[in-house]
């Protein structure tokens, strides 16, 4: 650990030449783009200039280093300095930097995406960094055991996000001394003053009430942001440094005042603010490197054994979740996270057996699926679950998860109205079509445990956001346990060449599906049953068979409602078919309410009864 | 102003009474279900027998009564207790407590929703309830300038959920003196401990530091609650009561014991428990009553004058957005809210003009939506916007705000990756997926302004969660100010008898298919060119005749991923036709990057050159 230090006059000096080069190259950048933040990004460049210098342990040419420090910038719309600060290292060229910000087919977008090699997650929606960045502490703290610091630079008007508080709440909870957040406290947000404006001592005693350390400084006193970040990183918990900052500082013609954000300067203010800032540099600096990290523990663990279940047995997805789960810890880069359900989710089965990498979250669906990317970021294959409709509370950190191209497993438990009493608060009915929608997902909802444990299987490995529904009740096993279930598959549960009309449903339906095929065959009409438990990527090939084989004749049944769903899927995938095709979508049209799982469903129109009719209905 | 009084023995006496018949009645009634939260219940029994009997004001024969306070059970799972109050206030009977919970077609759902009249909102996803009872506040201190209280009855660990300080942190910055939020710190959450369990000092220093009076009390001191509550009601800001209590209060088998979180006690437990707290009673209490409120101001204001849009001129759906919304606050009841970027959503042209009846939400979009939900409670119409892309910060209370019924307009901005250098992080493209998958939503998408501004005018009156989603770019205007744009219909832009193809769009890509018209036109292929300004509810008609006319060929075009958004909508409504389709379902399917708007059509291949492709592809 360093000893708190005093900088010398020679380099607060060369600490503000830094400083002044980032704010020129923030400047030139935006406005050579013709948009971005550039106000948002002078008001943050002496604490950057100190951080990147002094205290930022990292080698630029190993981004991937596993004793990297890892930088976050949460107030994302900053990128011109992030970028800038990137020129500085020697990451990027003055060229690559000025020329194509923002331009089409340039890695410098708008705002950062892992793209750059240097950012571990894509930030421009606010709130999301530091929580990113407690899943990365999480696994410096508990599971790498390596000394790499977590910087998140936020902004101040995103401490209005709740998320923030989450974060810090659960930074404080998991002692992470390793984390520290600058807050950019400029006063000002887009379209006015922030809510606390330069009210320091309020944003102190929040942050200390969610139990972190905080320091409050000028943020433009470089030996007081020196001493700060020396401070945080040898902080027995986690930091947040408050820095009193002034919007465009530098410049003086914008310098806190409004209506300055997201606003280039003019090509004239902006000539005469760089040569007011002493003109153009090209200073290249080198930081502190991170002490070599030890070899990473690559030892694969022992091969996971999967459960087994009797076919017959009533046994619901959710318990195959967890006892899958629970298969798969015994690889070491398996971790698991969950919002304070994991006796429902059945995540308490993994909890168990490897308390060491069970993240309890409590009910913050933001941090959990936050703190999920993050550990993926240090390379583990993190699984989080709630019930399948509190993922929506999450919506916003799944869709940036995609744009990260994060890996991640979530589960959603408890889907449909198939959980019966509870009421339609706790039931999942707009899953399919929200996650559907996420950039690069993939969305699996298995009908029985055989195929639900396989699945969890392959999640652990795939790329992307990976989200699996599971039901809450027991339903029979159908499949043999050494049946093949890849993603992207589907099976044939009935069929044959006389088959009159396809039954298809994923889930819970495919077991209404079966019950009414079996009525439906007792009355002369043979009917194939497909469980297309991948919802996407989706079997065309099964579909076009089917479509083939039965004139077109397809009833779709799901526990969703009718909007974006299973439905949904298998139209969007057949929309390109030059052949008429007669569909009847059963799916929940109207508000549920509380009753039995069979009540509900036979009042949905997605039970067997219903199944049956439509079939019936289309021949 | 009540003045703080001490409770004489027999009051004591009266209310113990109470609490018991509270906690017999949870527990009979989960019992009787076989499912429930009944220690969940018993935990804040003397909270609510002190709130109802001495506290809190309600006519409960006229539940809509505008001097009512407002009741509203955040930990939405202690339901049997909420139920309880409402046979002991005379509201239900004993039997249908007993008999009806939970049961199929019963309005004593497994978690409150407005089908019962004393509930203002559905809760049961945990942290919603406060941040609604805010903007029912909002409406009582700013807005209907009448002393009625809201009371927020809150479950401790829903205070790790962030949406809980966006709450108090609102409560605060609009000094809400009228709202008080219980917390029933029973230590106990699903799975076991809260992560604060009684910890009461660090809860009261959050609320501190969050701006609100925190009064930590014994939960079960009939007199310390009442003192409480009685202080609470005179603040001059929102006060949280910090209760200590015991899950399972009153059965001594079950108090403070982990794994009874949601588990109804077994009969022969019920029956033990029942005659220990003195068994059943039939007390029937009348607490106080309101003041009688001035009549209501029904005045219907001025009609409003839609602004008007000369043909061709380039103007951009959000401005239209923020003019018809300023021509609407000549409706006194209309109200408008925004998440901090009403600059760029263009709300700050209803800001402007009617400061009183607007409010800032900083960036909290869980809190903008909760808001609006708690405005509409008290009979307003609110408009709530930000970014289409961060609406998916609250998609859980998008969610809940259908089941509750709540009639809300909400308004996404910078959709799709028309947005341009900003990069994917702004862009809204899983918007319509979301919005469309929830229960009973609207969701539009004008493609210009005139059309624009005649859908939020619409808006103002209609049931439900009405979804506007508004482009960044100004794009020419295709509409005669007095054309009509009906909720559920759809613009013939281009078209006769002999199109071979049909273009369908909305938003901007209606205007390149507009454009794409013209190339094939020019080539000798009619086109015709559709506008589906409503994606829900969609105008079936209108497609039924482009099938027919064209032989099923359309080219579906959308600035929005291929999953859950305008192509499914359409083919959802086709499912059923027994006519052959080619449909070609042009959308944004990679990742987006920077760039400009038509840089960023063209790579995702939903512009001009891309449809007319399709479009002679298909025929």
């Amino acid at each position: 650990m360093e000893a708190e230090r005093t900088l010398r006059d020679e380099e607060i000096t060369q600490l503000g030449e830094l400083a002044a080069q980032l704010r020129v190259d923030a400047i030139r950048c935006s406005t050579q783009a013709g948009s971005g933040h550039p106000t948002s990004s002078l008001s943050a460049a002496d604490l950057l200039a100190v951080l990147i210098s002094r205290h930022l342990r990292y080698d630029w040419a190993e981004p991937r280093g596993r004793a990297n420090d890892h930088l976050i910038f949460s107030k994302g719309h900053a990128s011109p300095l992030l970028y800038a600060v990137f020129k500085a290292v020697g990451a990027i060229t003055d060229q690559e930097l000025v020329d194509s910000y923002r331009q089409f087919g340039s890695r410098l977008q708008g705002h950062p995406t892992p793209a750059l090699p240097w950012v571990d997650v894509a930030t421009g929606s606010l709130g999301q960094g530091l929580p990113v960045g407690v899943g990365i502490a999480l696994a410096g703290r508990h599971l790498d055991h390596l000394p790499y610091h977590v910087w998140a630079v936020c902004g101040d008007s995103e401490t209005a996000e709740g998320s923030i508080w989450e974060a810090l709440d659960k930074a404080g909870h998991y002692g992470l001394h390793n984390l520290t957040a600058i807050v950019d406290v400029n006063r000002l947000g887009q379209r006015g003053p922030t809510e606390l404006e330069w009210d320091l001592d309020t944003y102190r005693r929040r942050v200390e009430a969610f139990g972190c350390q905080a320091i409050v400084i000028d943020g433009h006193d470089l030996a007081a942001i020196d001493e700060a970040l020396g401070r945080a990183r040898q902080s027995t918990g986690p930091t947040v440094v408050l820095a009193r900052t002034v919007k465009g500082k530098g410049v003086p013609e914008v310098e806190n005042k409004p209506g300055w954000h997201g606003k280039p300067l003019k090509p004239d203010l902006a000539e005469r603010a760089v040569k007011a800032l002493g003109g153009v540099r090209q200073i290249r600096i080198t930081g502190p490197r991170p002490e070599p990290a030890p070899p990473a523990d690559t030892r694969a663990g022992e091969p996971p054994v999967l459960p087994r279940y009797d076919r017959g047995a009533k046994v619901a997805t959710r318990n195959a979740y967890g006892d899958a789960l629970r298969a798969l810890g015994s690889r070491p880069d398996v971790v698991a996270l969950d919002g304070e359900v994991s006796d429902s989710t059945r995540a308490d089965e993994f909890a168990k057996m490897y308390p060491d990498r069970f993240f309890e979250m409590f009910i913050s669906e933001q941090q959990l699926v936050a703190a999920a990317v993050g550990l993926q970021v240090r390379g583990y294959r993190p699984f989080a679950a709630t019930f399948a409709a509190f993922l929506s509370r999450a919506f916003d950190f799944v869709r940036m998860a995609g744009i990260s191209r994060a890996d991640i497993a979530l589960s959603g438990s408890h889907a449909g109205v198939e959980i019966g009493a509870d009421g339609p608060s706790q039931m999942g009915l707009e899953d399919l079509a929200a996650m559907r929608a996420v950039q690069g997902s993939t969305v699996l909802y298995p009908s029985d445990a055989v195929s639900c444990a396989a699945l969890v299987a392959q999640m652990v490995d795939r790329k992307g956001v990976n989200y699996l529904r599971t039901t809450r009740g027991g339903h029979p096993v159908l499949y043999d346990n050494d049946d093949a279930f890849p993603v992207g598959g589907s099976k044939l549960l009935r069929g044959g060449d006389d088959d009159r009309v396809a039954l298809i449903g994923a889930g819970v339906t495919v077991h209404n599906c079966l019950a009414a095929a079996d009525e439906l065959a007792a009355g002369g009409i043979n009917a194939r049953v497909i469980d297309l438990y991948s919802v996407k990527p989706l079997d065309r090939e099964r579909l076009l068979a089917a479509v083939r084989d039965t004139g077109g004749r397809l009833v779709i049944v799901e526990d969703h409602y009718p909007e974006g769903g299973l439905g949904s899927a298998v139209l969007e995938s057949l929309a390109d078919l030059a052949e008429p095709l007669r569909v009847t979508h059963l799916a929940v049209r109207g508000l549920p309410t509380s009753g039995t799982p069979a009540q509900l469903m036979d009042q949905a129109g997605i039970g067997v009864s219903a199944i049956v009719a439509a079939a019936r209905a289309s021949i």
